[in-house]
């Protein structure tokens, strides 16, 4: 039996997978961001470029370990053999790619993952707060769903053979369903279904929503962990279904509202890359298509939910995350063609209605877990240090208040005009319990 | 002989190659957006962003068939035995790449072309006049020209003997000579002449030439379709050209304007961008050099001919694209080495004047079929369902009109001060006819 | 023994890696502009990208040959012998991987280092003046630099057997000590220490850090020229040393100002990756936790030091790349470890002393060079044509007065209402000097 090595081209590829992945979460910063209001739009960047930071300890410190290591107990949870990294050095292989690489593509998964979660409860929550659910989240959320999903001997998949390519379980319905949890023990922002509260840079948004794009191709046709024909098929089922995804929103906004927005058009491309982010490995085109399709059409719906439903998910991680990410899951189960999975076929291919079935267990433990624990989580942050910023804090704006910054200072314009609002940072008053 | 195979490094570079030109779109919308007025940057946005989607779905149902497929008559077109991408699996190979690894890569290509167009008929399109014209104008104009030149026995390449690395042919000369057809059917602006217009977001404009020439990197040298030397000589080329192009048009602006400006560094880069696209895997390095800083300098002229001429191509796609373009398909015919060729050499390489013929050929009867049949699917569409916007919705912008949002809403600044010109949602008064 | 040849995935990989530290200096100028005031963003941006340009003339014409070209005298500099990339085509290698694009490679890292010096003279310089400083520059102090570190039989890592993985000494410290040293020619701006001079888009400083970061992975991770283990762990260790930096930053702003800001959160995260250049592909992973840690905190405090010692080093230049540089460069002598170095070992692995001396001569030497050989650059440029814009210009703003631009035009909003402060392009009175 040959030994293993590695493969170049494998490697070169996760190489560029990874950078791709690491960029989404600034994209999402940007996304977000820009869907806020000026007065706290550097505050939703910090949610995200602080989760690059908190994710990474808790990964290196026992996260990879206990979510890929070796499984511990009953497929739940992998054991603490490579806390710190241990016995894991630059010869290491994974398959053909360096464990290293592979470890390293697998955080930027839980970055963004956390990340997401902050859409939830913009313009409201405590830094300081939010900088220890973070990191507590990612263990205990994050962490265990991961090893079932793709640990060696997780229930999920090597267990029960549900299927998911590149991590609507993990990634899409935990940071949903955690999202949701989050924005209840939280509460509605001040003004919410009152205020206007519109989207205070657009063009900052499709940006975002472009660099996410971009980065997903890594997620997803990364996800092969290596440059072979599987990959191109996910990088192509991607393309598809963001694009189908696109579509959908859009017609849905035409006919309902009178007109294609923007905003509509990035979601809805968000919306199909969420959908086939598990499926794109496992699906036919024709599926990948209808994937992205059905998100689009249902998650445009799904945004307005949280107005009946009286929950403030304030940039549509439940009605766009939690959502398609439940609808690309389940899809699997109609779509997935050998040819893709190595195996396992969806309904509507003749494998019969048993995918489908264990995709569907697989959802509904995963949301439950995650909606459960980070209630709990939530809810002991706030019992302990308060999970809420003040209302004055809130109504000025958490940038001025816990940053002591603005987004903006146009003061002095091209023309040497100063203009009133300008405030040299010296003179601000500022209220601070980051 | 041996099986074809894949290669797994020319595979992960054309799979980043991939996802690099599929982020050149956003960053077109990015470049584009920031030289519109405020009052329609998100239409601009949005006419970039549902090219993705429409030529997605174009290319998926037959495009890549009609563009790529074996040629079904005389080099004109291929065949549909491969429309819905039918017979292609994760194991059909492309040379050493998978197949729909290719198939999506020429697609990234088919979209951005769409989208170059839109920057010509800028502030006045009616949003769907647009959405028609995109797939129509894929089929018709974007597929042949593709299979003419890149098809398997295409008349242009394989037949005629002329060369294109990288799409001055089906990208650059027909963008550049659709939009100037579409600009004439749909006629100046209001205040053409007469209104600065001016760029309303330099930095972004910036942004964007930034992502189109990191972009730009996996177009060109992506075009090699392999991680060899020739893509690394495309890839210096490409980077070469685009800073001759930089330098050729600051140097035009400050002996004839006295200033050098931001927009003319972007346009100047993308100019030696746009030229350099077909000859990057070609010409050698000194040909580059010479192609870039031609580009350069007489695209800094030739943005200027609408004034002259009179036709409103708003943002500078003919005096860009379509003279760029031409400039670096002729100049194969001086500057090709067989060291990149593999054969064909330029005239002042030895090779006579032969290539220079075939290529001036290309560039005749490319830019004649795009101007003439986008000319007419543009009046056909006009006919129709109207391909202009109306007067009031000019004047008041498409954005809040058509898309029923602006870009920005500073409404509420850092220190919590609502401004005058704040507008929820909710009672804005639109006008819709997308 | 088996002739060379070339690794695709390697290639691969290098391609990717150049495309992405090509964006760097784009994300560069995004990360300064938006530090900026709204008057001259646009200067700020024009000084990065007409260094892409001007330093790969220099580098095509003699940089790359002077730099990496057999050694010509006592590892101080190369010869001429490829000059204007003589003698190299696209079948030349360098090991694994194409010679035109290693080449290419390094020339991303010269253009980056130009680009850095411009934010220690932000606001104040004459655009001309940069013009002919940076072509200088590059020749008399990056190529030199270069040799001595990466050339062959250069004499800081060849002959004396310091390390340097990615540019600490040629890029950090070198462009480090250029900013100190062009900042004291130019003097400080008008209002140092007076004005507040707040950043005009703190949201676009975070973009620009996050393309820095995302860039970073290709400057670190490619200078494993191949895709394997070591870009792997140079890869980990660029993550976690931007996420210490990032956390150590934010904490002592939290500590000593009460609050953290995201000012502090990029500057922190690119002090990391400063820090870590040098080292990612010679310590341990917890000599790169170290190492970023260490960076952020230091350098956090180093960025004040201009206001006690008078020099107005405008972006912190000299407090994050000098600092962040030596300190990276340093602790290679404590943290080295064979795995990664193939030998060396740091002083708290076992290796002694010997390795800390050798890289402190190495960083006292390159410092004191740049510094010098900038200085008297900088004098003889301001001797010779004046290195500093007029203070009306500097008071108007370098982008009216220069460029003839203004960053933003607002002046027609959504609603169609013209504000007072548009400016027509025809009308401005434009004092140019440039």
């Amino acid at each position: 039996m040959a030994a293993p090595h590695i493969d170049t081209g494998d490697t070169a590829w996760l190489l560029a997978a990874t950078a791709l992945v690491l960029l989404m979460t600034p994209g999402l910063a940007l996304f977000y961001g820009g869907m806020v209001r000026t007065k706290s739009v550097l505050n939703m960047l910090m949610m995200s470029f602080v989760s690059i930071a908190l994710v990474t300890v808790v990964w290196l410190a026992c996260g990879y370990s206990l979510a890929f290591g070796d499984d511990a107990f009953a497929g739940l949870i992998g054991g603490l053999r490579h806390s710190g990294m241990a016995g894991l050095g630059p010869d290491s292989l994974h398959g053909t790619v360096p464990t290293l690489l592979f470890a390293t593509f697998q955080l930027t998964f839980a970055i963004i993952t956390a990340a997401l979660i902050s859409g939830a409860i913009a313009d409201r929550a405590k830094f300081g707060a939010w900088l220890v659910f973070v990191p507590v989240w990612a263990l205990l959320v994050y962490v265990p769903v991961t090893h079932w999903v793709w640990g060696p001997g997780g229930w999920i998949v090597d267990r029960l053979g549900a299927l998911d390519f590149a991590g609507g379980l993990p990634v899409e319905i935990t940071s949903g369903a955690s999202g949701l949890a989050l924005c209840l023990v939280l509460g509605p922002r001040l003004g919410f279904k009152k205020d206007a509260m519109r989207p205070h840079n657009l063009p900052m948004v499709m940006l975002g929503a472009g660099l996410l794009w971009f980065g997903w191709f890594g997620f997803n046709a990364g996800s092969a962990l290596g440059a072979n024909g599987l990959a191109a098929a996910a990088f192509l089922n991607t393309l598809a279904a963001g694009c189908t995804g696109l579509l959908g929103w859009l017609f849905v906004e035409q006919k309902r509202d009178g007109h294609p927005t923007t905003l509509g058009a990035a979601s809805g491309a968000v919306a199909g890359l969420v959908a086939i982010t598990p499926s794109c490995g496992t699906v036919s085109l024709l599926g990948a298509l209808v994937v992205g399709l059905a998100a689009g059409v249902v998650c445009s719906y799904a945004v307005s939910w949280k107005f009946k439903l009286n929950y403030d998910d304030s940039l549509d991680v439940v009605g766009v995350h939690l959502v398609g990410g439940i609808i690309g899951t389940l899809l699997i189960g109609l779509f997935a063609v050998k040819e893709m999975t190595g195996g396992a076929e969806g309904l509507l291919y003749g494998g019969g209605i048993a995918q489908l079935g264990k995709q569907l267990l697989a959802v509904v433990v995963v949301a439950l877990y995650a909606f459960a624990v980070t209630y709990g989580i939530g809810k002991l942050i706030d019992k302990a240090m308060g999970f809420r910023a003040s209302e004055e804090q809130e109504h000025t704006g958490l940038d001025l208040t816990v940053h002591a910054e603005t987004a903006y200072d146009h003061g002095v314009l091209g023309h040497g005009a100063p203009v009133a609002h300008s405030v040299p940072a010296t003179t601000q008053k500022v209220t601070t319990q980051a």
